[in-house]
This record gives C-alpha cells, sequence and structure tokens, in this order.
C-alpha cells in the first residue's frame, strides 16, 4: 500500500493530495474514467484542470481518488475564488496572478502563501463549479441526466454516485494547533488566526463569537451572583439588573459586529465579493448571462424565489408555528389531566403517569423537530438561491424561529398565562442546566469516545498485517472516511442562541442563569475545540466576513427581552406593592419604562457604528482606488 | 453698459457669464486685482482657471464680475466633481476627460451636453475650493488671516468683503420650464427632469417628494372623507383607519426610498461617491492628507468631531427641549390663571385677558424659534463636518426636534395629560388650517408681490434712462442680485413634516387631516414653483442621491404615530366600553395591538428592499467592474 503510494511520488514529485473524493464502490468503470478525465481536464476543454490519483487500497479496490493541484493551478485559482490578501504596503487587496510579486510573502516557490485550507478550499470550489457542457447523461447511468451548466459533483453526489468530498487532515499541523489550543491549561484569548488558517473563515467566527460572548456574559454573571447570594428580591435591585442587562446586550451585539469587522478585515472576508463569485452548485436554472458579471452561468428570476419564499414558504413556516403552539397546549391539558388522575386515584400507577405527559411531548417535538428541519431544507433549496449564504440564512431563519417557539413557548406560557413566577425559575433552571449537561455530552464527549473505540479497532486491525507505528497516508484516509461529518456552525449557534434567550428573557426572575451560561461557554469552547479537531472530518473552510442572520437573531431577541422583562418586572408583587391603587398606573408606568428603553436601544445600535474608524477608511481607500481605476480604463 | 458687455463678447467670443460675484463696494483695488487674478490663474499655479470679467454698472462701479469657463475647463471641472453621465451603451458613468467619446450626446462642440446648472454647480466648487498658498492674509485686509488650505471665498465672505455668489437665471429656459411646470392647467406629474437640469437634485427630489407625499395621502384622504361626513364614530372604524393608516405610512416612505433610487440612478447622483469629494469650504483643520483619496487638504480628528457632538451639542439640545417644555407648562399655568380671572371678574377687560398668554406664547416661541436655529446653526458649524451632506444633517436633526417639540408638545399635553379629545380634534383643525394659510402667504404670494413691485419700480428707473425693451444682462444682474434667496429647502421639508405629524399623529381623532394635507400639496407645488422661478435669485444645484436625514425623520414620526393612535384609540369611549369590567385588559390590549403592529412595521421597513432589483444590478456592476479595474492595474 504504501509503495503504491511511493509510486505516485515519484510519478509526480509536486503531488501533494489535498481533498479526498470517495466513490461508491459499485462505480462503472466507464464513470470513473470520464470524471478523473474531466477533473484533469484543461479549463479551455471546461475541465478543472486538476491532479487527480486512485488511492488503491488494501482490498484493491479503486473507488477511492486523491485530488491535489500544481502550486501555479492553485494560485490561479486563488484568484478565481477571489481571495483577499496583505500586500507588502500593508493594504488588502484581491490576490490577481498578474499582481503576485506585490503580496507578502511572496515567493515564487514558497508553497506556504495560502494555507492548506485555502488550497482545499480552492480545489473544493473548482470541483463544485465543474460544470457539463454537452453531456446528456452521466456515462454509465443513463437515468441520471446532465444538462449544459449543470454542477457534475452535484448531480453525481444527488444520484449516489458520489458518497463524499472531504479535504485531508494535516498532523503536524493539527498537532501544534491542538497544543496551542486547548493541549495546556491556560487562561487567555483562543489561537483565533491560526483555527482561521486550518478550519477556514466561518469555524474561527464560531469560536471568536463563543469566545467573545463568554466574556460578554461575565459582567452578567458578576452582578448576577450577589442576588442569589443575598436573595435579593428587592424591586429596586432587579430593576437596575434588568436594566443593565437590556443595556449591555445591545451593547455588546454592536460591539461585536465592529470585532468581526476587524478580524475579517484581517482575515480578507472583509473584502471579498462572494455575490460575485459563481452560483452554489445546488442553484438551477436555464444557462444565461449574469447581468452583473457578465459570465454564462445559471440564471433564475429573483420573482420567482420572492413568490416562493412568500407564497408557499412562509405560510408554510406559519402553519408549523402554529401547529406546535397546538401541540404545546394538548401538553399542558395532558398535564393537567394526569396532575387531577394522580390526585383522585394517588396510586404507584397514577404517579408514574405524572411523567408520561412530558415523555410524549419530549418524542413529539423531537420527531416535529425532525421533520420540520427536513422539511426547512428542502424548501430552501427549492427556493433556488443563487448565493450559498443566502440558502444558508433563509435556512437558519426557518429553522431558528421554530426552535425558539418550541423552546420559550412553554416558559412564555407559564409566565404570562399561569403568572407563576417559582414555576418559571424553576423550568428555567432545570431546562438551562439540563441541556446544557445533555448538549456537551452528546455533542462532543459520545463522539469522541465513538471515535477512539473505532481509531483503536483499525490500528489493531493494520498492525495484525504490518508493522509500521506512523500512520501512512493510506491509512489516514481510511481512518478519517470513516469519521463523522460537521454539519456546520448551524447546531453551535443554535445552543448559544437559545442559551442567550434563557439568560436574557428571563433575566430578572432567575439572574443565576449568565453564571451557569458563562460556566458552560467556558467548557463549551474546549469540547468543541475537542470536537473539531479529533472527532470530525476536517471540515472545508467557508469564507465569510460575518455570523450572518445570527446578528439578526441575537439582536431580535435581545429586543424581546426588553418586552418580557418589563412585563416580569410589572408583574412581580413588590413593584405591584409600590402602586397599591390602581393597577392601571402600575402597567402604564411599565409601558413607559419599556418604550423608553426599546427607544434607547435602536438610538444605541444607530449611533455607535458597525465598523471602526480605520476599518472603514480602509474600506473607503479601497472603494476610492476602484473607481479611480475604473475611470482609468 | 450694453457696449461694455458687447466689448466682452468680442474680446472673448466663448464667453458665456455663468456666476455672478458681487463685492462690497468699498473693495480694495489690490483686493479686486489680487482675487480676480487667483480666479483666472493656471490650475498649476494654485489658481480657479476660470473667465472673470468686471461688469461696469451705469455708476461706473467695479465691484460686481461675472465669471465663465472655457467649454474644456468646465469638461475638466465636471471631471473633478465627479458627475456621472450617461454612456452610449446606457450605462451610467463617472465622467472623465479622456473617455468622453463613450458618453451619450457628446460632440465636441456641442455645449449642451452639461446643464447650465452643471456648470453653475462646477464653477462654484472650483471658487469654493480655490485654496490660500502661501498668503498669510487677504490683500488689503491685514486683519483678515489666512493659511495654507483655507477657502479664499470662505474668508472673503466671514469678512464681508464678497457680498454674495449666484448664478444667473437663463430667461429663456425659465419661461419654458415656468410653460411646462405651471403655465398651463393640466393634471399630471411635474416635469421633474426638467426641474432638475434648471435647479439641481436637491431642488428636484423636494418636488419629487412633496408630489410623490400628496399622491401617497389621497388613500388617506378619500377613507377620512366619510368618517367626515357620515360621522362615523364606532370604534371599529376607528381602529380599521388608524391601522391603515399606520402600515400605509410605512409602505409609502419605504416605496419613497425606490422611486428615489430610480430617479438619482438616472440623474447619476446615485453614483456620485461625494464622500471623496474635497472638503465644505467651512471645515477646517490643519493640512494634512486625506487617507482615503491621499489628496492634501484640512483633515480633523473624528474623535474631536464625536466629542463636540455628544458632549456639547447633544447636551445643549436637551437642556433647550426642556426649556421649551418649561415654557409650555408656564403658558397652560398662565392660560389656566386667565380662564380662573375671567371667571371671577366677568369683564371685557377680562375677555381680552384670556387672549393675553396666547399671544405671549407665540411671540416667546418665535423667539427662541430664532435663538435656537442660530445657535444650532453655530453648534453644527462648530462640530467640523467634512461633508456638506453630513453637516446638513446634523443642522436638520438639531432644528427638526426643537420644532417637533414645540408644534406637538401642547397637542400631547392636551391629549394625554388633559384627556380632552373635543379640545385635541379643534386645536388640531385650527393649528392644521392656520398654519397652512400663513405659510403659503408667508412663503410665496408675499415675497412674490414685493418682487413684482420692486421689478416695476426697477424697470420704470431703467426706462426713464433708456428705451429698451428687452432685458440686458446688466440689467438682469441689477435685478437678480436683488432678488431674495433661497436657503435651501429645510422650510420646506419642514412643513411637510410638520403636516405629516398632524396628519398622522393624531389621524384616529381627526381623519380629515388628510385631505387638507393633500388639498394644502396641491396648491403648495404651485406656490412653491412660482416661488423658485420668480421670486429667488436661481440657487446653485446641489448634487444629491436622497433626501438625507428627512427620511429618518418621516421613519421616525410614522412609529411614533402608532403609539400615539394606539392610545388615542385604547382612550376612546367606544374601545372603553367594549372592556366594561376591568381597565387593565383594555390597557394590555391596546398594548398587545401596539406592539404587533410595530413590529409588522420593522418587518415590512426589512423585507421591502430599499431600490428596485434593476438598480441593484446596475449598482452591481458598476462595483464589479471597478473592481475588475483595479485588479487589472
Amino acid at each position: 500500500m504504501k509503495e503504491s503510494w511511493s509510486s505516485l511520488d515519484t510519478f509526480e514529485p509536486n503531488f501533494r493530495p489535498l481533498v479526498v473524493i470517495e466513490l461508491a464502490k459499485s462505480t462503472k468503470e466507464e464513470t470513473r474514467e470520464w470524471l478523473t478525465r474531466r477533473i484533469a481536464d484543461k479549463k479551455a476543454n471546461g475541465g478543472a484542470q486538476l491532479l487527480v490519483k486512485p488511492l488503491i487500497t488494501e482490498n484493491g479496490d479503486q473507488n477511492i481518488y486523491l485530488v491535489g493541484a500544481s502550486h501555479f493551478r492553485l494560485l490561479l485559482g486563488a484568484e478565481t475564488v477571489g481571495l483577499v490578501k496583505e500586500c507588502t504596503d500593508n493594504s488588502m487587496r484581491t490576490f490577481t496572478y498578474s499582481s503576485r510579486k506585490t503580496f507578502k510573502d511572496f515567493v515564487d516557490d514558497n508553497h506556504s502563501f495560502l494555507t492548506m485550507a485555502e488550497c482545499q478550499y480552492i480545489i473544493k470550489h473548482e470541483l463544485e463549479n465543474l460544470r457539463a457542457k454537452d453531456e446528456k447523461i452521466i456515462p454509465g447511468y443513463p437515468q441520471a441526466k446532465l444538462y449544459p451548466g449543470k454542477s457534475i459533483v452535484r448531480r453525481l453526489l444527488t444520484n449516489g454516485i458520489l458518497v463524499q468530498i472531504f479535504p485531508l487532515h494535516d498532523q503536524e499541523e493539527l498537532k501544534k494547533l491542538r497544543h496551542t489550543w486547548y493541549g495546556r491549561v491556560k487562561i487567555g484569548y483562543q489561537p483565533l488566526d491560526e483555527i482561521r488558517c486550518y478550519f477556514g473563515e466561518t469555524i474561527a467566527l464560531y469560536f471568536g463569537f463563543l469566545e467573545y460572548f463568554t466574556f460578554a456574559l461575565i459582567p452578567m454573571a458578576v452582578i448576577g451572583i450577589p442576588y442569589y447570594v443575598f436573595a435579593w428580591e428587592d424591586y429596586d435591585k432587579y430593576v437596575m439588573f434588568a436594566t443593565f442587562n437590556l443595556l449591555w446586550s445591545t451593547v455588546i451585539l454592536e460591539v461585536w459586529k465592529r470585532l468581526c469587522a476587524v478580524m475579517t478585515y484581517r482575515w480578507g472576508t472583509l473584502l471579498m465579493k462572494r455575490q460575485f463569485e459563481e452560483p452554489r452548485p445546488g442553484f438551477h436554472g436555464v444557462l444565461g448571462v449574469n447581468p452583473v458579471t457578465g459570465r454564462e452561468e445559471p440564471v433564475y428570476s429573483s420573482i420567482k424565489r420572492q413568490l416562493r419564499i412568500y407564497l408557499v414558504s412562509l405560510p408554510f413556516v406559519c402553519l408549523c408555528l402554529y401547529f406546535s403552539l397546538y401541540v404545546m397546549m394538548i401538553y399542558f391539558d395532558l398535564e393537567q389531566w394526569a396532575l387531577d388522575y394522580h390526585k383522585e386515584n394517588e396510586s404507584n400507577f397514577s404517579s408514574l403517569m405524572l411523567f408520561v405527559p412530558s415523555i410524549i411531548y419530549a418524542v413529539v417535538i423531537e420527531i416535529m423537530n425532525r421533520i420540520y428541519r427536513y422539511a426547512a431544507e428542502f424548501l430552501t433549496s427549492w427556493e433556488n438561491h443563487r448565493l450559498e449564504s443566502s440558502y444558508q440564512n433563509h435556512l437558519i431563519l426557518k429553522v431558528l424561529v421554530f426552535n425558539f417557539l418550541n423552546c420559550f413557548a412553554s416558559l412564555f406560557y407559564i409566565a404570562f398565562v399561569l403568572f407563576d413566577m417559582k414555576l418559571l425559575r424553576q423550568s428555567l433552571a432545570t431546562l438551562l442546566i439540563t441541556s446544557q449537561i445533555l448538549n456537551q455530552f452528546a455533542e462532543a464527549f459520545l463522539p469522541y469516545w465513538l471515535q477512539k473505540r473505532h481509531k483503536k479497532r483499525m490500528k489493531k486491525k493494520m498492525y495484525s498485517q504490518k508493522t509500521d507505528t506512523d500512520l501512512s497516508l493510506v491509512e489516514q484516509v481510511n481512518l478519517e472516511k470513516e469519521m463523522g461529518t460537521y454539519f456546520g456552525t448551524f447546531d453551535d449557534y443554535l445552543e448559544l442562541f437559545l442559551q442567550f434567550g434563557y439568560v436574557s428573557l428571563f433575566s430578572c426572575v432567575y439572574p443565576l442563569a449568565a453564571v451557569f451560561a458563562v460556566l458552560n461557554n467556558i467548557t463549551e469552547i474546549y469540547s468543541d475545540a475537542l470536537k473539531m479537531c479529533r472527532v470530525y472530518k476536517r471540515p472545508f473552510a467557508e469564507p465569510t466576513a460575518n455570523i450572518g442572520v445570527w446578528q439578526l437573531a441575537f439582536e431580535t431577541m435581545s429586543v424581546i427581552s426588553v418586552v418580557t422583562n418589563c412585563i416580569l418586572i410589572g408583574m412581580s408583587p413588590q413593584v405591584n406593592a409600590l402602586f397599591p391603587d390602581s393597577k392601571m398606573d402600575l402597567i402604564l408606568t411599565v409601558a413607559f419604562v419599556e418604550h423608553m428603553l426599546l427607544a434607547m436601544k435602536f438610538v444605541m445600535a444607530f449611533v455607535i457604528p458597525d465598523k471602526p474608524r480605520d476599518i472603514q477608511i480602509k474600506l473607503a481607500r479601497l472603494e476610492f482606488e476602484s473607481l479611480e481605476a475604473l475611470k482609468q480604463q
């Protein structure tokens, strides 16, 4: 096995395997040949012009291919995807091959100018944009239709011929990263730049946000502790705490935008104009000319998309939300019925029956969640978004709203229909703590343990055949292809989002929530890091300039929390005691304070600039330069 | 006199007078010479390279100069100010002299490629950006200090040496414009493109907004009429009307943004990057290098500006608002006192005394308004904004807030403290109608009448000396220099803004307000057109891409009106009758409805794109092209 690889090495001394393509075992010879030819073919002939080599495994199967590219090809690819790099004069500029000499750290034989993650991203981009020309079908599979402009990889995936494409880990780099990231016990920031180099901007930004958010919650947690310790239940102290929380949450979200701009400017993604990129592989339409770039690519009417969003997706989401609320009401009825039954009968069986509604509800919620998620993915894909970011944002928004309702509807019911503050505090604490423990366990430690067992077994099997201690490439590929796939940052952000909800929506009822959130997030950083480095396949890097629709989601949550907190304070017996004569005065005061707080939030969001001044100047300079360049033409 | 002009004509056959400079009569010869030399001097020597000729009037004074420029100079100036024109391929591009052949309607000897308003704008820009080099003082005026980079014209103005600069009317064009604009009675749109050609984008946009706003109010007016005719006072009808109004106002403001983008794209100002222009003449600072454009110009720290805004201007404005409220409270006390006095004494004198508080209050308000406006101008100027638009926006915001309070505070007091709906309706009607009549009279007809009288007198004087019937250039200049100066669209927008307040804030109390607003606006269009064409000096054109901070002001008003209308509906006896048992339920319902309406407004504002899709594509294409051009460099 090792030999087969070394024979490759002699054959092509520069070949560095970057990406692995796994085909189905049954793939026809004809198809394999066609695919490898198309991948290796010259750009001028409509190919991807990449290097592709079969990896011959022990059982002689040829269903795994390694893809790489020459240094020159990668630089051209960097130009195609529009990578932004730092120049020798410290400005950030879009990389072009012809201006390569002006970039910092660029030497013609310096292969570290592009990080491995960037090279893998380029290869993924090239593979995904390998589009059908005159082929009507995939050779060997007459049922897999193609039309001009259809992404070949996408069609292979949907037809099950292509099992997966994934980038290879770089064991040495990974070791280094692991060490600086979580290898030693230390207090300090995460090595975000190193994370970005290895995993790409989307993941680095998630860890950056997680870290920032944890720091930002510390003041809330610190202020929250004495409320628990001294059991402060005075009106004025609660109001102070809630007011601080509400304004603080606006400040942290605004400041995050600025920090994010600073980071992504340094990484070059703030300047990357991804809207000018080729469409995402799932995008379909008749082959036409993009009105902006003038390139030939599939085009799809935006009016049709709007119609699909507003006439199909939106009503569907609303219906699902209504249905979910309906199920919740049934659950509350069942709960009541079980309680009544228990009171009447008072037996072992009846006390067991008390748990039945909760269990049924939990199961139903889980099922509904899965079905809904599947439907949301289908709908968003059907909406046919041109950009990956817009697809992601629409998908996230759909799933988010549903999850928000499922998580918080019962708490809202307890708070504003049952008016039971004690039950609210109790449910909040239970939900928060159990969800945190379960999440951390299910997300990182369980897969880690499974992965470790699997690895051991694999190694044992290999030891039985050979005596090498170091992992060969074949072993590495075989190990990694069995690892789980990381499906993006969605679930991680969702966890943070729901946590932010627990902390802010009812903060004046349960000030300790922030403390638990901080504690959870500190371990979350470590368990997520572990998950990324040891449990999952390496994910493809995805350049991004911000956290997208999550910013909107967090901001909306912080607006809703103004309303909920004001109502909660207004309902507290301490505040009620201040207005003994007139409930009306109480409500009017609360409403007035709430409006003032909301107005303050909006003014603050308006007044704090989204980008720091120096980034603004740098962006303006770039815009000015490009306008001047256009004039010169 | 006519001869002196013809002698100019022979001397410089191409000289077309565009702008008039009037110096003080006492200006020293030395200063005149220096100024004309600086204006005529070559760009390379730091001059403006314009043509300048003295206009010798009947009494031999030489204090008026005519400024023009060669065709070539104007084209270079168009490049400097960054005019955007249509190309032969129908795209809009920044004009450059070298690419002049690619522009639509460009022929080398076609002098109508630039409109007269554009030529005058270019000359104004060049004059204002005529900056001191090594001069320490203005020759002949040792007290008028100069420093490198200081605008000479600005210093001359502040020292009273320069009386005014104004562009000349074009009698023929003006006649044509008057005819299509208001010369014949017709139902239809205003000739906005022609207005823009003659008066520039700012004024055209004002008339566009006025027209759009009038049309947009028609549905409200139409729905409002039956309320008056049939005296509908039912709860459900009021709620329907108010809900319609509230959502409608969001829609019209969002749609306006789109219309505005369409218009300004056609006019080229949407693409004009005014932030890259040289600073406004009033801007001062040490001579440095602009970090964006790399040009040498005065620079001023933005942190200092922020500190001035937040630590001085903001507290000052708040203090003034507080003071104004305080004065209002005193007025209400006085009113009460006068009423009591009248009840006790019941004499002629006492009934006369009833009017005293109102008169005192009106006078005090007027004085306060003037002082405040002066202070606001001083403060905004002291804040030292680099861009004219940012100066304007800050000034407008300051004056706006104060005017809003003065106009509506008493109505708010009547509505939400006195709870007197009848008085509210009455005050609203009185305020709305009287302010409309007074405004139209004071704004257009009175100056028009004065102007006409003045013109007659002037003509008489001239006829006594000569027999020419046609106005010569000297006569034209003499006439126009005495005309009033149009100080920008501020007061016109303010009038519309306050009208929008009357219509929307209390719309459910007085649905007829929209009818009066529509009627007023129809005549307003005519009286404003008359004012622009016949009463005032021609104003300099000012390119602009939107209505600036007024958009924000109107949007804020529409948010506030959600709150006021919900409260008013909640207070109405019809709604109170629906909740006979519990005031609390009523308030909670109202608060809930209000929050839903606000949420809907925000969602609508978020969902409706600010620019139509085709404009978005055109803008994206331009951005893409300029980025590509930068890459090519």
